[in-house]
């Protein structure tokens, strides 16, 4: 068993674990939605220690994702590689430097969630829906300009955001490498005394980061949101652009920013 | 509302539908067995009109598959346009010629349930698992000698069969092809005096048929089965090869071969 | 094999049946609203031999539902014999006689929707979420004045209802009963020339039929929708009251009323 | 917000928290089996500091499950207060006392996962089915002397467990009490330099613990496992008997037994 990593369940073998150990690779295909939400609607999703001007990231997202040693998973159960992905992203500021943090992220699988969890995303499990292209359809084939894709992210009582992105141009670059790295808070809280509670501020460091083919176009958005989602309580100001690009990444580990206590993190 | 095809939900638009009109198009990524089956074990499987020497076909699929007129939801709704798909095919003999006959198949979704069932495919839902691949991970970016894919359908209390193939080269043709066309039977029982039964015999007709790339290799396979599900009463006894490769396809309608009735269904 | 059914996948067992023969027994739970909807937005979703008033009936409900020959399923796969059901009913008038037709209908199991389909009923596969008690908890363990029940049913990219009630009193009747027996429409269109085409104007028939304990009180609806179920076509002008009960019947069979045809049904 | 729980994702209202704040209440409904394990079996999934003599306790149940501040969510949105589970557990000795230790658990909904990872329960999402009674159907009404119960687990490419029960006699305990108080491992392994690991071995505490009606009887189990959950290496040797029984019990917090480090956990 790799020493760098244990999760439950125990075995002797380690293969029952829910996360397998790192480095994780991800393969992953995007569509987004760059934009602007209203300044003073952020408040309710933001710790005090965070500022934000309102630039987001709202996507949802298809990750092929095996570790070091699961690549057997791949045709073994493949499920245990595949995962579909929700994401609302802020770019926010702390200590003066750019980050991207999300206050929502949600997936459709077990492990990826609690892998989320061990580097402070805020995962929950929920019904995602995304477009997928089939080379040999005499539509929707490949990207191309006009091509409109998207989909959605449903939890509990209502869908939580509906995505639709219409491509233009190929491009170079998607904004979202301008936020920064990651900023993230691992959460384990104490359940008894005595016991040791974790509020700790890290960004996940990326070993390897390519980007393949980035498409860029209009996007439009609905936010919904339910009881145990605010999601209702967002607002978006603007559109900017859409975007549809894949990429690829590898993580081992994540970087200590602070070492936080429960008081900082809901401080009003 | 196109005219030749109606189902529920009814609503003056059509809309509702958990049908749309055909044409129907399908975009398809094949993992699939060629097996010889116990020629004894078919019995079970088999109506009497129909005979079979064991050839058969096993395969988990992804099928993208939009209709005319619903291009729409590939991006308002992607799951109307996607689902997986596993099945049990057999090289079937009727009236001395050689055709694709499916004791079972599962799918992922409704519609794709009710729309196999119009036009005989014994469908039932399952939880259908396969790998996918992605263009930037370091393996399993693409097919090659040596790539391990697989998958399973599960339904249940058990899995019903596991698939797992490693290619071996790019070939030109799948061996399915040999089979002939698909062989049905539509089937919609009177539940009251008076009332219709359906019991037809069809073969669906594809309006245009493209292979794209094909990988052939070795083949693994498990079959399970459960108490709705006698997959335990199927057995292999030779695994031939195994195919992975792509394929598009157009369906309008089907070709009535015979109206049959109950019991020539199910005479022993 | 039992003589009065014959679903796929064939078996010369008959087990691998989606649907099991009649008779089918019923033990359900229902949490319901008496509504009135506007009338003029009824023409959306009825045929025109149907008339509507306006009277309306919402649930969402758990059914335990055995059949005779499969009372082993209930402890050899249970979800065989369980799913919840959302449903929009309406009172309607065929040939001056008042019926319960369902416009929509939602289960969670594939052999309950093919069931379903056999009758008429028009059903989907949806996620439905439904308020259950238990007898050990403080609160929440009986039905009572005061007590909130509710859920929700989701399709795609959104809710399709909602579903509040809270309790009064216990009673002794639901306005449904006044409803008349259901009326539906058994479709299996054709799928090519000389084909069969199924249009049938049934009633399903109950051979026993008992009320539970009946709890009355208010309720409230929402009504969502999405691309591929016009909910939102739909409007509700009054919330009369709200149901909770019990009920249990068995059924064997349907009474066709009259032979329909294609431009019948959807004559503008 | 309540300041004993705090779980992502962070709001300032509390409301989208995964888990909410406790106390949480437990209305639960039980099939299990009480069983002697292989003990040569068990040192796969037993920590070195862990000893057992093979008595285990396998069940599935359902969970109705709302906390203090939640039990709206009763109505509002019903999934978020039930959930299926299924568990293997363990008598074990830790320091010369007996405990109960469950090595494998698995439930059907993500706050329920990551309420027991909090507590220390390696849970994993899975397909749990159960089977459920209904007071109005002519059998299966209400438990007596021959009534069979069933059920199982399935997550991945097969069945963890398929368990069934006959009915022999109402009794006024189960063995399972004499196990002890349950000993958990929360676990929260760091994932940089400098970050912080948790590893303490705990006792959750029930405030509150009721008993309903028991019945005992026969049990038949049937394990099987796949490749992430390695269930194919327990055996079982005897099964002693089968339960059907309900509880209710109160949970605000764990109790802190001693901490542990990566090391003595996974020493061979």
């Amino acid at each position: 068993m790799n020493d760098n990593l244990l999760t439950y369940p125990f075995t002797r073998s380690g293969k029952s674990a829910i996360v397998p150990p790192p480095p994780w690779y991800y393969g992953v295909t995007y569509i987004s939605a760059y934009v602007k939400f209203q300044k003073d609607t952020l408040y309710q999703f933001l710790p005090n220690f965070l500022d934000s001007k309102g630039e987001g990231w709202i996507y949802i997202a298809e990750f092929i994702s095996p570790s070091e040693e699961t690549w057997d998973l791949m045709y073994q159960d493949p499920d245990l590689t595949q995962y579909l992905e929700g994401a609302i992203g802020l770019r926010v500021y702390y200590e003066g430097k750019s980050y991207l943090y999300f206050p929502f992220m949600w997936v459709d699988k077990d492990w990826a969630l609690v892998r989320g969890w061990l580097d402070g995303y805020p995962k929950k499990i929920a019904k995602i829906s995304m477009t997928k292209l089939h080379p040999l359809l005499p539509k929707y084939n490949k990207p191309e300009n006009g091509l409109k894709l998207g989909g959605y992210v449903v939890r509990g009582g209502n869908f939580l955001f509906r995505l639709q992105v219409e491509l233009r141009e190929k491009v170079d670059d998607v904004p979202l490498r301008s936020f920064g790295a990651p900023l993230n808070v691992r959460i384990y809280p104490a359940r008894g005394e005595s016991e040791t509670s974790v509020f700790e501020l890290v960004s996940r460091v990326r070993d390897e980061n390519v980007l393949g083919e980035i498409w860029k176009g209009d996007a439009k958005i609905e936010l919904g949101g339910y009881v145990n989602d605010e999601l209702d309580k967002l607002k978006i100001e603007d559109v900017i652009a859409g975007y549809y690009y894949t990429t690829y990444f590898k993580v081992r580990t994540t970087r200590l920013l602070a070492k936080l206590d429960r008081e900082t993190l809901v401080s009003k």
